[in-house]
């Protein structure tokens, strides 16, 4: 995949129908899934011979099984690819620590104490590298991973003789405790590069994957609406990890990085466990959401009685976020919750501002945005829909997709398959 | 002045001479001070008749006291300006009350529980209007306006039948309370009109207002440096109060608002309250000198065990601001001063950032911060100068004004002078 840092917007051509061919997604849009089903029981047909791992048809590909790994700086994000082509006699061709492997991970939808499987994500009847089967879609923290280790160790996922292909900060700094703990050797790739390759996949592969607000000016009556994402160049991917990485994309192949912040994700849960105590994403969130950011905040108002229309700055925009707080008296009559959504508010529209001006110098007006500071986060989904909207004059989109944060862990799953190929 | 909100850059040659005949500057730039103490003699002897208040030289100029007031999110800024070229002789001609509201503005540095007069920015010898006088800097929490009315009344003020300028947000919000408190009537005028108004005034009035800092990209190394601001158009103007405003100033009086954001000084006092019980802008500031915001953000380091050298990010760059607050351990470990340090270091690379693609998108590689926000900051002022020049690759520069938050109060001044001239 080609990064580009100057303006020089070359792209391949032949990595982009390598792509495609290599993994070829089941549909291309929203649109089209009847077309596509056609496409995928051809794909099934044709390919029946090539289901047993190694090299069946005279093809190879690399031995199961397959995983993609996306170490953050606060989440792993782990996607694993469960066969489901195999007619019932051959299941007995699965090695036993395959087998055991398989029955761990479907078994539940949690994993330790920390481990989650989102069900809800889980994509069935996905075509990789011609084989069919189940992406699930499993994440737990990164503090946690001497654990994982373990339990991989534990599983005897060494013995597979499987790569592991991994992405995220996590694949360099923890490279040698895979090395030790497992005796694996990571194949890494760069998170980047990975991000923008699983989302063109999952994309094309799920027809209601890429989705905007209807009404996004009006908040309570914003309505999720499925976007035709089949005409999408160029477009701006906002990352919203532990920090956030703005890219904007011109071709399936052809990226380039035009900003970034320190203040995602990772800033929102770690003030908000400081100031309010939660030490959970999900506590955070729903503290959030009984809140009110309008006692934490100044706004316009607070400041000028009213509008400041001479710039188009309503009385309710933000002047000063958290700048009540300079006030003891005001301090003293918050409480937790409005604390919470002060935090996301604030950590939100900043995001978005940034956003804003980057599709702006960029000339671009879709913007995606994704990572898993957007999971479970439906203030933020709308907040940014509705800031994109207004300040841009209802000139750009904010689109979201589905697998808001697995994305690099995917692609790094594509990038197996290249190992098996070679 | 011109406020421009498209790229209609129109200007006015007309209103740019009026500001210079009307507030004629001592000194243009740094390197000509020998030649405008020539010019500010012959200023003065050629005016020595106007000095009587109202009208004398049959010119009018607005009844004393001149005040300019800034009333903004956080602050009050007051700008008196001291008129010292009566004779001796003449000071009987000062009526009681000025004399009065005179000597208790000169008699101390500060005045009730909050109020302030910075006496290290007092700018003698200034001529504002023909006339020859000193200009005061005086500063209250904006939460002390209601005592400052009452003292105001006290002194008499409204008797002085001098016209109040005001600009900033709280013109509009106290206009009443003004009106029923002293029986004063506001001029209110626009804070960024104000500001880049005041601005030019001062940095022209005042041979070293303008600096830099030398070796940037090492602050242990960085040395204050004299800038020469002769030839300055076009720049990009941060103000930073409560919030942020970005400004684009193309000549004297043709100026654009870019951009904005809420995370300002008021976020950072607000925040470091919140997280350190402090409740003082001064205190925070001492606070956070003595911390270490590497033990609270998450860094590169954290993540990836080095560099991310594809996307030139080092080892030390902060990843995700307080990033490592996710974890109780961690919260365990850090100190106050930390949190703060962590803060104040959070807002300023944020409006660094925002400050960076605003430049970048506008052109402009002189960026000049002001606002209250970096009065004894000298952490920011480095940081700022150090991420200009970093992230441009020497490309830009950060340029700081001796009067940090003083200009749209003494624009607001410079604006009272012309209500006696009409």
């Amino acid at each position: 995949m080609n990064n580009i840092d100057s303006n020089n917007l070359s792209s391949s051509d032949d990595s982009k129908s390598k792509i495609i061919d290599n993994n070829g997604p089941l549909n291309h849009s929203s649109s089209s899934s009847s077309s596509s089903t056609t496409t995928f029981i051809n794909q099934t047909n044709s390919q029946t011979d090539s289901l047993i791992p190694h090299s069946c048809n005279g093809r190879s590909e690399p031995p199961m099984p397959w995983f993609g790994m996306d170490i953050g700086g606060t989440l792993v994000k782990l996607v694993y690819f469960e066969p489901t082509d195999l007619p019932p006699d051959m299941k007995t061709g699965e090695t036993e620590i395959l087998g055991q492997i398989r029955r761990y991970l479907r078994s539940s939808s949690s994993y330790g104490k920390t481990g989650i499987r989102d069900i809800h994500l889980q994509m069935d009847n996905c075509c990789i590298n011609n084989r069919i089967g189940t992406l699930h879609f499993i994440r737990f923290p990164t503090s946690e991973m001497s654990t994982f280790l373990k339990m991989a160790a534990s599983k005897g996922l060494a013995s597979t003789s499987s790569t592991i292909c991994a992405t995220g900060g996590g694949a360099f700094k923890f490279e040698q405790d895979f090395q030790h703990e497992c005796r694996l050797q990571l194949h890494k790739f760069d998170e980047l590069d990975s991000l923008i390759h699983g989302l063109h996949y999952i994309e094309a592969s799920n027809p209601h994957e890429c989705y905007y607000f209807e009404n996004a000016r009006t908040p309570s009556m914003a309505m999720k609406r499925p976007y035709d994402f089949s005409r999408p160049y160029p477009f701006l991917v906002v990352n919203i990890g532990s920090g956030v990485s703005i890219l904007a994309v011109y071709s399936p192949d052809s990226y380039r990085r035009v900003s970034g912040s320190s203040l995602g994700g990772g800033t929102f849960l770690g003030l908000c466990s400081l100031l309010t105590g939660c030490d959970t994403f999900e506590g955070a969130i729903k503290l959030a959401a009984q809140g009110d950011s309008t006692k934490v905040d100044k706004s316009v108002r607070d400041i000028y009685g009213g509008d400041y229309s001479k710039f188009r700055l309503s009385a309710d925009t933000v002047a000063s976020s958290f700048g009540q707080m300079c006030s003891k008296s005001k301090r003293d009559q918050v409480t937790k919750a409005d604390l919470a959504r002060a935090t996301l508010v604030t950590i939100t529209n900043n995001i978005g501002s940034i956003a804003k001006m980057c599709a702006i110098s960029e000339h671009i007006d879709r913007v995606l945005f994704v990572g898993n500071f957007l999971r479970v986060n439906e203030i933020s989904l709308k907040l940014l829909a509705y800031a994109m909207d207004y300040w841009s004059e209802g000139q750009m989109k904010a689109l979201f997709l589905e697998h808001e944060g697995y994305f690099g862990a995917v692609g790094c799953l594509l990038e197996l398959m290249k190992t098996g190929n070679q």
